[in-house]
């Protein structure tokens, strides 16, 4: 069984001394003090590392049983998530009014990456109730606000999300679903969703919800979409609870990972359901939590791969194996711990490269949210909307690279069950497919966010590396081992706009090959960026001699291993997306 | 359930288009003639497709069961191992005085990918027992192969290989297992061995366990180390069974995937043993069979994905959503089939072009191993072992990317258990680790190959590039599209060369660092080349106006991808290559 250590000194660091949170000029990050930061991610740290990380085999190894109707969780499940309700992790941010402390989103996802890291599975029973609260934040009415918030925000009652149709997954448009008008204001709804991730389960005394369905007799397509709140118990005035409605669970998905996590077939046969929002306003509604839905998964990527890359490291000193090619280095054991070998030193530099390159960039994302939202800044949404199927899809493709990876470093004990690290690829891999594939993160990007507004996003994101990267770095050493590499990354991106805008238009095709390409080239740009800021945090750390010298030392070595091993792959993008997509397309259909 | 269908047609174009067996100066290749290879795949593919292929999903779902030391593998494995046995699959290549056909160990490799593609757990069974044929026919004495291979080769017994003890994997110079001599000629064996392919089941009357042991007062290392024979049940002189044999299974490992294939922990207890070759040159008998074992991974690794692709493209054909960008495709239907969305088409390209490079260097490699083993060919022996790396490290990183590749196509359908996508990862999984994992491999390439005898090996493989890509190809279209990239890359390849050179004795850790990188270049090199060589195989076929015009326009467009969008890639493996390893070994071990 592998341990879990959260990294709080990474947080510190990123919060306080890269991104200067508490003194930031957005609403409520003046209570961001560094005492205060610490006291939380303290308090989030002992549940993840004692109570959520011990429970992440059991979890992969039980996993869910439905019988009946009712869905059994892991052995632990139930009490962990009460932990979450009783602590108040399950929505940091969401208002004090409804039981939640208000914080900005960033210390829900500080958090959140330790939870993800401990336990993916059992994390997402609060990230989908996290979800509906946040819909239900800004869509509900406050009488559905009052009845349901509450007790989801206190861990009592969970959150769904329910799209996903048999025959439509990526296409809303194709969803029967359907929301028939009762009298009393109320639908009811019939039909049949898949794919849903805390449909049923016994860890909470009430499911919330949150259905797209279609009223008879409005638009084809999305635009006849609405969102409908239909609670598995019926709720009264005073709260309590009273009829179980017409909605069960008809079959548990088996998985190729997060056991832990039931993913149900749900069976809605007339139930009772509240619009929530407009009526065929329901995608709109949805797309309002995308940026943070998808911001949750990009995190779920990359925190998954510091748990491997944690067990990686711990087997890579332990386990004896050889000698180092420049001279014993345990001369007194049977071998030398394979940590000497410059091929697993590459492999874990890589992973942590990644890693911490990853965490800058969501935390830096989350806190535009918390901009957008709170400061409503149009610039700040702008630019999140831009980067969201960059976090998502960067984060979760490379999250998952990097548990292969860390998986290799132990040889054959990578592959057994129980050892952690196939559990953690297998878990890691959901990642790059729900919340949109990365194939639709892709897409988005070069179909559509990349040209909203005239492209400002765009154009505003690459005066921002401009500004970081403008001739005259004072520190020859930050220069040459990271501004000027990050300026010529921030050339390939240039680059590669260009080509999408000659193109798009006229040969939608071949520009669409490049999509997936364009998403890594963005992604390596960023992570570029995030270690610019942070290199540049580390020198000042050093040169304020504090005391962790070792600490930035290490953070300087590891964005250098970035700079030079991972962000040369722009031009090999680049490459391709200027190569263009004929032979993508050649091929007759028949061919195949 | 996904069905396969073997590429027969493929297999044809590869040996009688592209190598031209029947007329190659290989003793027993004047047999291979078209009629003869395409009567032996067939008969194959019937097999694969109809027994083995439905079989896989059982396997996986059921894997295998230890009760009271008896393994019991899944339902119609013993049936179909029988099938295979009596097909004369187990080894084609085995002499014909022991059961076998003789046949050249190219075919073993044809009708093996068919095998592998169709269930890579049953077929492991297969592959170890040949693996123990090829050793026993190299290494054994007359009595030992007149005792064990005829019913080895017939499928009645099967055959194992016992390396890894919990101390070491890679290492093998801290094996303890003992063998000491007894009066009558024979050892008695004492140790424990892990993670032993097919250690215990119930698909044969007898196990022939091939084991490295220490004979007492021998070597210390490697040097000590000798190769015993060991059957589960002894065999007595007229060939029928005797007493059980003091080895036995004592655990089996849950594992990722291959849950078909039995990985037994084998305990010996005084288990009698017969010494294979000479005293202390167990070691040096494995490696006689390595370049085989290792292509016979290589071919794993591509040969899951073959399978793991043909279910993408049926799903990207049925699965109706979003509608292209440039119009309805299907317009009478609710939604396009994906199949016409760019980034699915990318994908599908990348998996094809892989593939289809992959079979051809896999099957090349077979010829060299034949020229090597038929004809005595020295140099084909030193460019097999300086490929050997290359084709198990690269075909199965690539091979397992790929699956995961084809798993994206279907998003959801692709994480769910029984719908085949996610065993086709976890099954693949295993190949970038065993038989010595990709970063031993790497190691194997830079560290010994690259500078075994002066670098006769590589500075040959560099002759037979030039003279594939000498100027003057008549034929623009191949010049434009295959020649000039393949020499592109092949500069790269030769720039890295001279780093190595120039590097590697005066500093080993910064140049081992670029191994791994040096490994996936030499790989896209050995595709860029089997691509030039198909390619003009196609041309002469389109040339030569034999009605299969499709076939060639889709070969020629489907090596143009590659030698486009994956060849490229050797640029960035070069730069990684010069910049050498200072941040990969710049922390000190603390600071992990």
């Amino acid at each position: 069984m592998t341990t879990y250590s959260a990294p709080l000194r990474d947080f510190d660091f990123l919060l306080h001394e890269v991104m200067g949170v508490a003194d930031a000029d957005i609403p409520g990050y003046d209570a961001l003090d560094r005492e205060t930061t610490a006291a939380i991610h303290t308090e989030a740290a002992k549940l993840a590392e004692t109570i959520l990380a011990p429970l992440n085999e059991i979890g992969d190894a039980q996993g869910c049983r439905l019988e009946n109707g009712v869905v059994t969780t892991p052995e632990g499940f139930p009490d962990a998530y009460r932990r979450l309700g009783d602590g108040g992790w399950i929505a940091l941010d969401c208002d004090e009014a409804h039981g939640g402390t208000g914080m900005p989103y960033l210390m829900n996802c500080t958090t959140g990456e330790m939870f993800v890291s401990a336990n993916m599975a059992l994390n997402m029973y609060q990230g989908l109730t996290h979800g509906a609260i946040s819909a239900l934040q800004v869509h509900g009415s406050p009488d559905q606000q009052a009845r349901y918030l509450p007790p989801m925000v206190a861990g009592r009652w969970t959150g769904t999300m329910n799209l996903t149709e048999p025959q439509c997954g990526t296409d809303l448009g194709l969803i029967r679903t359907r929301a028939e008008p009762q009298d009393d204001g109320s639908y009811r709804i019939t039909g049949q969703k898949i794919w849903i991730s805390g449909g049923e389960h016994d860890m909470a005394e009430n499911i919330v919800h949150l259905v797209l369905a279609r009223i008879p007799g409005g638009p084809a397509g999305t635009k006849g979409l609405s969102l409908f709140v239909v609670p598995k118990f019926l709720v009264k005035d005073d709260g309590s609870l009273g009829a179980r409605n017409g909605v069960s669970c008809v079959g548990l998905e088996a998985k190729m990972g997060i056991h832990g996590a039931s993913t149900c077939v749900m069976a809605y046969e007339a139930a009772q359901g509240w619009l929530v929002g407009a009526e065929h306003g329901g995608l709109k509604a949805m797309f309002t939590m995308m940026n943070e839905a998808r911001l949750g998964v990009g995190l779920q990527g990359y925190a998954v791969a510091v748990r491997a890359h944690q067990a990686a490291v711990a087997f890579a000193r332990e386990r004896l194996q050889g000698r180092s090619v420049t001279g014993a280095k345990n001369p007194d054991g049977p071998a030398d711990p394979i940590l000497v070998h410059p091929d697993v030193r590459r492999a874990l530099m890589d992973q942590r490269a990644f890693i911490e390159g990853a965490r800058a960039f969501a935390f830096w994302g989350a806190t535009l949210i918390d901009r957008a939202h709170r400061a409503r800044d149009p610039d700040a949404e702008g630019l999140i909307s831009l980067l969201t199927p960059v976090i998502k899809g960067y984060l979760t493709d490379q999250g998952f690279e990097t548990c292969v990876s860390a998986q290799q470093v132990p040889g054959g004990t990578g592959y057994v069950a129980g050892a952690g690290f196939e559990q953690f690829t297998r878990d890691a891999r959901i990642a790059m497919i729900y919340e949109g594939t990365n194939g639709i993160q892709a897409l988005d990007l070069v179909g559509r966010k990349l040209g909203a507004n005239g492209g400002k996003a765009m154009l505003a994101f690459a005066d921002l590396i401009r500004a970081e990267t403008r001739n005259g770095e004072a520190d020859p050493a930050l220069e040459a081992d990271f501004v000027a590499p990050l300026r010529e990354a921030a050339r390939d991106l240039q680059a590669a706009v260009g080509v999408f805008i000659e193109r798009g238009m006229k040969e939608p095709e071949q520009a669409l090959a490049g999509a997936h390409d364009f998403l890594r080239l963005t992604g390596h740009v960023c992570l570029g960026l995030m270690w610019v800021r942070m290199a540049r945090a580390a020198q000042a750390g050093l040169a304020a001699g504090n005391g962790d010298a070792a600490f930035y030392e290490a953070k300087l070595a590891t964005g250098r291993h970035y700079m030079r091993w991972a962000l040369p792959e722009t031009a090999l993008h680049l490459r391709r997306i200027q190569t263009g997509g004929e032979t993508v397309m050649a091929l007759p259909a028949e061919a195949f």
